[in-house]
């Protein structure tokens, strides 16, 4: 089998994620609940792992790098927690349902106004269209740093600025590029980074989070057991005890502190570079495939900086048909549809057929690309 | 190292259930997002867990098992999406942050009243008064089905036909009682089961979830992508997808399900009288120790059926600080304070100095109840 659905989670994984969740399943305690050995196990591989994050991402106080199931949570928390009545809202025609769906209920629940930067056929944003669109009740800017439909990537350092200036809190989905694309929070000026842990940061599904910059204040979404300040009747203030509540996933964060260590080992640049080779590979073999349509900036000569997709369709057919038989035929996994993010289809002009994508991860090598390549040729032929 | 912390968190696993994490770190896909083999493998599992789990608590359709990452989030999208505003809320003292948090916020930003039914001395509910709380406007009942600070059981089929006579929902806390103690909601009466997967049920941390009766309409709470209907402003209406959003902790469920398959294997009646035995044992060393005080329905003859928990003080010895020497002298895991149940300890009386917690599971030992009933009486001399 070959797998190229990196974009939905790493299937394949450094064996010692596999390991570190392994020893963790039968020697950690719960973590911040008592202090025997096995519950501070638990508190230290999160504080190691809350350390690991905060370097990536240029945190300076690993007690802001909150822990939460998965960038969805995180998105729900921040959007949440910081918009407030009468708000107006920016955010982008790249965005994943994760952010889409918490703005719709915004909208509907809390009379927050939400307005989306558009995205041409090729799916770059109209980066004029912030300025044009920002008000006097704008508080939040919420963009993905890279479309999960096309790979796109956002320049959130513009972004940053823009928000800088205008005292705007920027909240980004990193979902995409976490593990793949420097970020660095303080520089960007971003408000609140939101991540998950089992995509290019490679570690288990059920992990992920937000970290939040000094002078960010998120209101408590989730609450209940802390383990400290029990006598409080609401959640403490304190960061990150302030978001999370309930039992942690220490079990994961093991895993993700792992693979965290394994980027670190390897250089996060040397595995961006082996995925975008990949990726490249793929677009030379696939480009001049009669009936092959691609999708994203891909089409821009030299390629730009983005994430390993590749999002294209075969003549007319549906993408589901394509993706079905890829999968097979040639036992090759993508991901047709939607992709959870309606608003970017309709930019591209993909509502109906979808899109098929191919995503790549650090373990797939030059003869995936070619089987695959072989398969979509085979395929529109 | 003595593990005796097994109401926190079962550090101690089956071994199949490590085997099937790992085997699921590197073979599972994003579930309910692509239709290859890996997505599909990925799906069925959650599946499998859900038909699991549906069977162990007496659900009809499994897709009415929704999944969380732990039951404080459980809770959480419980009480939060079936509160509404001018609702009147019974509750009870042997309640964890993770049901009074949501409480007290309800009460704060969504005018709920709340009432809270007391418990006496020994930790037992006074159940005459749900009927004297009960109001024109009371809507939910909402009980922990245990302690989990002394381990008392809670009559949840007395109060499930209070509450069915009344029309009112119930809202169970299995935190402590899930995988030991039998639980058939629709005889209970249950509307809504919160559970977490990493206690009595011997699974992964980051996994749990909340069973929703026929008829109980939960409001969404978590928003986000679903891998189906992308194109809705809001989240689908169908369970469990209602109820869930963005990537599921496959990994963490996968472990799930081999631990119900453990349990199922051993007789969660045999794992419970294991467990009753030790609690029992233990009990009988350390009752007559001069200087020790016992907490909860033990003090009762026979001792009533309740979780494998003894909660103790030695003289009036701080209880961290009595905790900390079973640590460091005999290397012994147990829990003192407040175990996040702060009402409970107002009703035992227990406030200032906390309890001591020691807590059995299936992996302890008549040998592990010895030391730990020597140190005490060390301690206490």
């Amino acid at each position: 089998m070959i797998y190229l659905d990196n974009a939905a989670t790493s299937m394949m994984r450094p064996p010692e994620v596999v390991d570190a969740v392994a020893r963790a399943l039968t020697s950690m305690g719960n973590a911040s609940r008592g202090a025997h050995a096995e519950s501070l196990a638990a508190s230290r591989t999160d504080f190691v792992c809350r350390r690991q994050l905060a370097s990536l991402f240029g945190v300076s106080d690993p007690q802001r790098v909150c822990f939460a199931a998965n960038s969805t949570e995180a998105l729900n928390i921040a959007l949440m927690g910081l918009a407030n009545p009468g708000d107006h809202v920016i955010s982008t025609d790249l965005e994943h349902n994760s952010v889409l769906r918490p703005l719709y209920r915004l909208q509907a629940e809390r009379d927050v106004e939400v307005d989306f930067v558009p995205a041409n056929r090729e799916g770059v944003l109209d980066y004029g269209a912030f300025a044009r669109l920002v008000r006097r009740n704008t508080r939040l800017v919420v963009v993905n740093h890279a479309s999960n439909v096309t790979g796109n990537l956002v320049d959130i350092e513009r972004i940053g600025r823009f928000c800088r200036e205008r005292g705007l809190v920027l909240v980004v989905d990193a979902s995409q590029t976490a593990g793949t694309v420097p970020i660095d929070m303080e520089s960007a000026g971003i408000g609140v980074l939101c991540f998950t842990g089992h995509k290019g940061l490679m570690g288990p599904q059920g992990t992920g989070g937000l970290c939040v910059a000094e002078g960010v204040e998120i209101r408590p979404w989730k609450v209940g057991g802390t383990g400290v300040l029990s006598y409080l009747h609401t959640q403490p203030e304190a960061y990150p005890t302030r978001l999370e509540a309930g039992t942690l996933n220490s079990h994961g964060i093991a895993g993700l502190s792992a693979a965290l260590d394994f980027i670190e080992r390897t250089g996060m640049d040397v595995i961006a570079s082996h995925e975008r080779a990949l990726m490249l590979r793929f677009l030379e073999r696939v480009r001049d495939v009669e009936g092959v349509t691609l999708y994203g900036d891909v089409v821009r000569d030299p390629v730009p900086q983005r994430t390993a997709i590749v999002a294209l369709n075969v003549r007319d057919y549906d993408s589901a048909a394509v993706s079905d038989e890829l999968a097979t035929t040639y036992d090759i996994a993508t991901r047709p549809g939607a992709h959870c993010a309606p608003r970017m289809h309709e930019a591209l002009g993909t509502r109906e057929q979808g899109v098929v994508r191919f995503s790549f991860g650090w373990f797939n090598t030059e003869e995936d690309v070619d089987a695959a390549a072989d398969a979509i040729r085979e395929i529109a032929s």
